[in-house]
């Protein structure tokens, strides 16, 4: 039945421009291809990251992810250095949606041939800045010439115990949904580092931005959902947490219903909103990039794992709960009133985000 | 010592621009960044794969390889599936050269937006047949917008027996230089690629554009050679000989003399560089993208290692030996003369190759 949904998605694609089908489609449509896997997969196309087995102990987790100068990051607001460091985080944030920890990353630059060295050498540091906080050695890469743009992959290893790591599928009706931290606040630093004359207390604008430009992976909240045992789905914030949503009710084969009301928001990101006249919702929901963690828990297990995110200092907000399938991927936007979250979200091909 | 010299070059090439320092010196300057590593790093950055520990008997072999179109591949002459199956090749040669297996591959795709998604299709499907022909799973991958170029990303995980892996480092005076299969057969089928109206007979046309568009992994080989025990350096030809004469040296800490008249040519590349005045040897020495493998070896081991690939039916030649460090890297161009070989080969950032 679902093999028969596909087939149709499928021919419908193949007459489709890229720009119309939208990087998630593509990524869907291409993994279609994929043969019956090795034996030592024990997790291909689909998730934060692959999974493989390794030892009996450990199991490797197995990530990859491009940045592309003037889609991702604009030097016109971020020092080489930033830029480094978060093509870095970016892909240590898979790793910890998994519940790992990162290990050893190789990085291929693509590289317009008049671009002066000190960029580049400013994009290692900050990479090697990354790899130090996280205990990751860069091992090796490549280096290439693109005449037109700076792109950086980031291809990176992790490992976590055999059978303890986290996917996006397991979700289950009447779990609870909870985030990490606050959201939306990667989206605000973004809107400051748009709009430099933004009239905002530089203190305070100088936080969002940071956000945005320096973000932090969530590696010990995901070591401590791994290690509970009690997290049924999971996955990083950098989509915005619709299409997050959107893709664990798709793996686990559920709806659910997120509460507006009760998504966090830092006060300076409802100020900043609030000042310039757009809605922080939407930051939290389609902005994406906070690299925060999304997790799903039965109501029974929840009091436990709080506490315990609560000793590590890691802040966690309920945010909704996971429902049966025919009931949609719903937002309350206030008590009693529902309407469809659409998975809209941060999508590098859609025409209108040149 | 090596030391000071290396702070000396670091100072020279922050002044300069990245299209004068060239790749190799890139990843060289940057690489100095590296702090000491992790202890399950066995090999980190300077040699063909990272290889790290994974469990008691095996060690992993980890390696990437941009590709971006109008640089490495065009569509003028390559099919979308020649360009996904080459892309995997690249990646695998990597791990040969190494000695390992390859087993886990994730790829990132940049796409401009208004590219036909029949393109991606058919770079997926070759990839794929490189998979299965190599035993690989691809296991993930990231697609995002890249306006003006495709480039395709490979990062490649292998393994090999602990103990068992093959560097450029291990080379001795007296060492015997040997390479599998032909070169400059690449670089042959290239200049067809490119002069499509060059008056050679088409059925030999074929067999050379085949070898650069549809390049083999010397995956076999690499093995034959780990589990020797006997081979004290190997690399693979991606880069043209010269170049890879000038890895293995410099990481050996060695000299070389290569036999120009030994270095293997198969009749119909030797028979097009006369038809078109060009000069085979070159293609041998700087052509690059081969895929073939260089190594070196006692004297006295060489007879059992020639025998075992005759056995594999791998073809091998012995193309000159390694010396001393003050002999410096020659060519003997007849029997009694000699010239300096120069490592200029293959260099992606060099202003005269866009």
């Amino acid at each position: 039945m679902i093999l028969e949904r596909q087939e149709e998605e499928r021919s419908r694609i193949d007459f489709l421009e890229l720009s119309e089908v939208g990087e998630f489609g593509l990524i869907e449509m291409l993994s279609r291809r994929v043969p019956p896997g090795r034996p030592d997969v024990v997790k291909g196309i689909g998730d934060d990251a692959a999974v493989l087995r390794a030892s009996g102990e450990t199991w490797l987790l197995f990530t990859t992810d491009m940045l592309v100068e003037g889609v991702h990051f604009s030097f016109s607001y971020a020092a080489p250095r930033q830029v480094g460091k978060k093509a870095l985080v970016a892909s240590i944030s898979d790793i910890a949606a998994m519940g790992g920890w990162p290990a050893h990353a190789l990085v291929s630059l693509g590289v317009p041939p008049h671009m002066p060295v000190e960029v580049l050498d400013g994009i290692y540091a900050g990479m090697q800045e990354a790899a130090a906080d996280y205990g990751i050695d860069i091992v090796g890469g490549d280096t290439v010439r693109l005449p037109e743009r700076l792109a950086v992959n980031v291809a990176l290893l992790g490992a976590v115990e055999a059978g303890q790591a986290l996917y996006r599928s397991g979700a289950k009706p009447g779990d609870l949904v909870f985030v990490t931290g606050f959201l939306g606040t990667s989206a605000a630093g973004l809107y400051l580092c748009q709009h430099p004359g933004a009239a905002f207390p530089e203190e305070e604008a100088g936080f969002l931005r940071s956000f945005h430009l320096e973000p932090r992976a969530r590696v010990q909240a995901g070591r401590i959902l791994a290690g509970s045992g009690k997290v049924t789905a999971a996955d990083d914030v950098s989509d915005g947490l619709a299409g997050e949503m959107h893709e664990i009710c798709r793996a686990s084969g559920t709806g659910c219903l997120i509460r507006g009301e009760a998504i966090p928001l830092d006060a300076r990101v409802r100020k900043l909103a609030g000042l310039v006249g757009e809605d922080p919702l939407a930051w939290a929901l389609y902005g994406g990039e906070d690299f925060e963690l999304v997790f799903t828990v039965p109501a029974r297990d929840a009091p436990v794992l709080e506490r315990a995110l609560a000793a590590a200092n890691v802040p966690c907000c309920l945010v909704g709960e996971i429902l049966p399938p025919e009931k949609g991927i719903c937002l309350e936007t206030k008590p009693g009133e529902k309407i469809p979250l659409p998975r809209k979200s941060f999508d590098h091909f859609r025409a209108d985000e040149d």
